[in-house]
């Protein structure tokens, strides 16, 4: 009565929605995660942090998605490399599967309802950004999938229980706090700062804001030319804090994010239009939130970012 | 340089999504067809009519999703039988994959922030159909899938040439026109009636019944309590005249729609809430042209649907 139930040799496969749990006894359960990552390029240390990960490898599927262009040339041929050293490996150290996809030509583009020029580049990045995310999404979510796990892929550093501390958790949709890793000249030593400002809960002033834009206009959270007054949770993290603080969030970036598959089967993906005027990983949030999930942020458990 | 290419032995797939057509020389390009039906009740007809198409059955592949109640339970026995029939079949009649899904407890349920109150029974039925059809296809999309049948199980007779036919028009999203076979009492003789009213075209009326409405209410279509003045498509049926005209639709229903892979990958989905008042197969219309597609019908094309 366990999923999948193949009956052999007809290629039939059967699963119970129902049985399928996420929850915080996932390795206990075998449980699997998908982990997602965009990847416009290829950074070792992304990779290196990502082996370290303790989850069980054969719970494990990974799916990424490269640019078509010279960059996604560069990133397929780093990934391809770096996955053979793993696949090739001992059997209990390898990926249950891995599926990379090369990204359309960018279908926007060559759309016809849309308006240029109501587009600034910023909404233009981002909505190619979701549209890549939905590609990815679509595509490699099965039926036994219990956890997706988005994982920027400059990403460089997190604790090595990133997946099973998250799940711990047990919310619909959780995301990590982002920083970056610098060195501050003027104490002369390496410090941390905050660096992804699009988690955050939703304010009065952002409302209204909202209330007065025309359809197609969105914000976009981290730009000083909107004041929208919402509370970031990269400003929350206190160094001395428990770091299994939650909140409650209204928007997300897409840094660290630990979603319950069935958020997505609900249909939650990552809007490329206007929607409550976010998009991407904000509007991801917003449907979530519309299908009548919570979503959380944990401002005390960082990650952190690249720093070129 | 052809998808999928799979290294082997170490459970890596590429998929080049720019090289992955949808084309009217599907056949021939052996594009790669997913049928969907959500079904609450297994019909020989519905059965009968799949297995007479005539799109290649190694390039097709069938996803169902039953109710988790007494009507799933049978129609997982009946299924399973005929399923068994054709799968242990000579090689080339077999279907290439099926999937088969007990739906979740209709989480909408036990979601916090929903308003019972406002949900009408219709509401309630549209959304969780919704929510069916999601989990349906974020599990069964493949990176190598070209096109998706959107096919309902109670359409129990269509032309055996179906998915070339729809395929032949190379349209983002394409619709047949959904009547019944009936027995006229007053002409003592069978004919047939329109059935699925939610292939329509905006009205001017529509769009103001819209602007009027709370955040949260939708339009139905079909229900005569909102007249909408909305040309539906079910009554543009000619019977002298050209089966391939086609019209632009604004909302369609989910008898039989085809739809390029390549529009669900974008992010197209079925809402379950309310999208610009419109849920379900009607939302998914408005959500792909939000996307920046085409929808069209075919008002002389016509499957048919049960008649119990
Ligand atoms: N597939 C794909 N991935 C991208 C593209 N641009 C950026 N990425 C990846 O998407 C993630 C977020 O992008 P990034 O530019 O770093 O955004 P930021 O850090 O939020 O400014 C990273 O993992 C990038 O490697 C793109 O055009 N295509
Ligand atoms: N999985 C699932 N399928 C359903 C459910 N209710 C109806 N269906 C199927 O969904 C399709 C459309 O439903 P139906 O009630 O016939 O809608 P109508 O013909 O538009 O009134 C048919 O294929 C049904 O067999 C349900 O609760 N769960
Ligand atoms: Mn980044
Ligand atoms: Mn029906």
């Amino acid at each position: 009565d366990l999923i999948p139930n193949i009956l052999p040799g007809d290629h039939i496969s059967h699963f119970d929605l129902n049985k399928l749990a996420s929850t915080p006894m996932a390795v206990y359960n075998k449980e699997k995660v998908l982990i997602l990552s965009p990847m416009s390029k290829f950074l070792n240390q992304y990779w290196a942090n990502l082996l370290k990960l303790t989850y069980p490898r054969e719970l494990i599927e990974l799916g990424f998605i490269v640019p078509r262009n010279s960059d996604g040339d560069k990133v397929l041929n780093f990934l391809e490399v770096a996955i053979k050293q793993v696949q090739t490996g001992p059997k209990e150290k390898r990926f249950s599967k891995i599926t990379i996809l090369r990204q359309d030509n960018d279908s926007i583009r060559s759309q016809k309802e849309k308006d240029r020029h109501a587009l600034s580049i910023q909404k233009e990045r981002r909505s190619s950004m979701a549209l890549a995310r939905n590609s990815l999404l679509f595509t490699t979510l099965s039926p036994f999938t219990s956890w997706v796990l988005w994982l920027d892929a400059d990403i460089v550093e997190s604790p090595t229980t990133l997946i099973q501390d998250l799940i711990a958790h047990d919310k619909p949709v959780i995301s990590a706090n982002c920083y970056q890793r610098f060195f501050d000249d003027s104490k002369k030593k390496e410090s941390i700062r905050p660096y992804d400002f699009n988690n955050w809960v939703e304010s009065e002033e952002g409302l209204k804001i909202a209330s007065n834009m025309r359809d197609d206009e969105i914000i976009v959270e981290g730009y000083a030319n909107i004041a929208t007054y919402r509370p970031l949770m990269a400003h929350f993290y206190d160094a001395n804090g428990d770091v299994n603080t939650e909140m409650q969030l209204d928007g997300i970036g897409g840094a660290a994010v630990l979603v319950k598959a069935d958020v997505h089967r609900d249909g939650a993906m990552f809007p490329p239009f206007p929607f409550y005027h976010l998009i991407e990983t904000e509007g991801f949030a917003k449907m979530t939130k519309r299908l009548g999930y919570e979503v959380f942020g944990l401002p005390n458990y960082l990650v952190y970012h690249y720093n070129e």
